[in-house]
């Protein structure tokens, strides 16, 4: 029946999950698993997104809102831009899927990094779409090298930012350069999934740069530090013309209303917001040390994880610590042999990951 | 900025959706409203899906199970399958998606009918993908009319079973007939959205086609008789094989972790499954009794929501009924001038629409 799959469907390798705290249980007989794995919330869930998500229970056998209409309210007025700015995904995954169904032509390409988000190449292949993949330098994006691959069939620029798996970002500096005199037909895509733990000063100001420039699209997500991944809810903000053609391209029920309920009652929780920014930023704090006493390499981020060497075979130091119920993220599909991805927990989860890692490299 | 924009998406109507409970209070102003647009379950939602979701709400800073393991685990024990013949989509919206995207080349074609769920044809434009429309014949998918049309390019056809907006079905005898010597390049999608409502004993067993015939995939949801539209959730039945390559295309977590939960729960509620059946099927015979009475042509239903001629232009008929608080929905989208389809409610609901159904109409 393979004659009857299309060809560059065959050919792509599926994304590779951070493994899951009840299968790693199951299958390895263990009680006590903590998973950093993901880039999750190690806080759990907003109280006020589930007290959101409870009052609007009775309502589930209605077909969502396919406008999202009180979310994108409640968005616009939080960032200061107008609904019209906003187009809602089933996670930043849809949204990418979205815009390249929307702008990309059969023979026009993509670029990303070679080791960033691996959903865009992924997406990308599904559709059909060239992807070209410019390598990191210094484990950065090279906004320079990726501007001389600009041709004339380049329609979006995929820019994790700060990059998954490696933690680190471009600054405003960068960009602007980046931007400067790009082609009126390419469009740029920024994904900020993990905006919320950014503690520099050089950070592109993103929504500044949507109101300047036409050819921006910013991603954001409610997986990470608004701790509704489960729930599968991003978005994309832009020009309301650019929204208004993607919006067509969007299946109309793509947002459930339970996450578009708790989405707008999480936004409202700044207490939960700020103490998960401090846990992350502390928990940072306490890694960086204790990688640094054990002279283990690490690419310093400002996300909610951190890309280390683990000193051995990626998979073999994942599967090591696996056995010790610590969930890490193995970087072999990311092309990096030696590096394992941890995301920062809580302080007992920190403390953990350091003791158990501590054991996987044979030191104490 | 339209020339950004890829021409298929440009040149689609985008689907209208039945208008919600809310947005009709807001406008109109009314505190009475009710909703017989969308198909739902109007029993609400089951009990033991509410407790199942009450139950995970702890968890939803994870992300969802990206293999859908228990859901699939519980409706392979249901529906006497396997695991590998279930493909899980956010919605059948998204199996339609996933399916044109595995298996549709660039120059093929899909077959479905001319007045049928519109998304089949929205959804292959926005991938780009040429759709030919075979008039229905007296209300019904017109299946020999179907098999001449295919041609070397066609790879999937779509046949709603039983068919929305028009509650007619296609027989066991007339799909035997269809599936007779059909090329083997072409692959047939069942979508049985409303399967739990059928009351005749001559609806193809879909499920015992899967078995003996490797081109053949169903669709099934829960948004309809299990109430749960508003979570999203569908899947597909079909040969492993096929299901291992639509696999590939879709996205890891499309399937929210809520709604996986909430859909195993919704298995085991048979008592809520029963009653809503039966409110179904006694409302069908309280609404086909009323217009028999008012001499209102109906096509005759075998879902939960009858097409009937309202003697008047579609969307005024609409407009004057939502002025009362009753949201029908209009036939214009899909062609039919005169017609409104409305969805079998509660006893209460199905009382209020006929009364004033009979002012609109101008009886009493």
């Amino acid at each position: 029946m393979k004659n009857l799959v299309r060809k560059n469907i065959l050919n792509l390798t599926p994304y590779i999950a951070g493994k899951p705290i009840e299968e790693t249980k199951r299958e390895l007989g263990l009680k006590e698993v903590i998973k950093l794995a993901s880039n999750e919330n190690p806080l759990g869930v907003s109280p006020l997104a589930i007290a959101a998500i409870k009052k609007n229970l009775s309502a589930v056998n209605r077909y969502p809102d396919i406008q999202g209409f009180c979310l994108k309210k409640k968005l616009a007025r939080v960032l200061n831009l107008k609904s019209t700015n906003i187009l809602l995904g089933n996670g930043s995954d849809e949204i990418i899927d979205i815009l390249i169904k929307t702008f990309v032509q059969e023979d026009e390409n993509i670029i990303t990094a070679d080791i960033t988000f691996l959903e865009y190449e992924i997406i990308a292949q599904v559709n059909g779409r060239r992807v070209i993949r410019v390598p990191l330098k210094y484990f950065k994006y090279d906004l320079a090298a990726m501007k001389k691959k600009i041709d004339k069939k380049t329609k979006l620029i995929f820019i994790a930012n700060p990059n998954n798996p490696t933690g680190t970002y471009v600054t405003k500096w960068e960009l602007q350069d980046f931007l400067r005199d790009l082609p009126e037909s390419v469009l740029v895509v920024l994904d900020e999934a993990y905006d919320t733990f950014i503690d520099v000063d050089d950070f592109p100001n993103s929504l500044g740069l949507i109101k300047d420039n036409k050819n921006i699209l910013v991603l954001k997500t409610f997986s990470k530090a608004y701790g509704l991944a489960g729930l599968r809810i991003g978005y994309a903000l832009g020009e309301p013309e650019l929204i208004t053609y993607a919006e067509r391209a969007r299946q109309p029920f793509n947002v459930n209303s339970l996450a578009q309920a708790a989405a707008i009652a999480a936004l409202d929780d700044k207490k939960f917001l700020q103490k998960t920014r401090r846990t992350i930023l502390e928990g940072k704090e306490y890694l960086y040390d204790q990688l640094n006493k054990l002279a283990v390499a690490y690419v310093p981020s400002v996300a909610n994880f951190i890309l280390l060497d683990a000193g051995k075979d990626s998979i073999l130091a994942f599967k090591e610590m696996l056995k010790y119920g610590v969930i890490t993220r193995d970087m072999k599909q990311y092309g990096l042999k030696n590096f394992i991805r941890v995301t920062i927990g809580t302080k007992k989860e920190n403390e953990r990951f350091i003791k158990i890692f501590k054991k996987v490299i044979g030191c104490r």
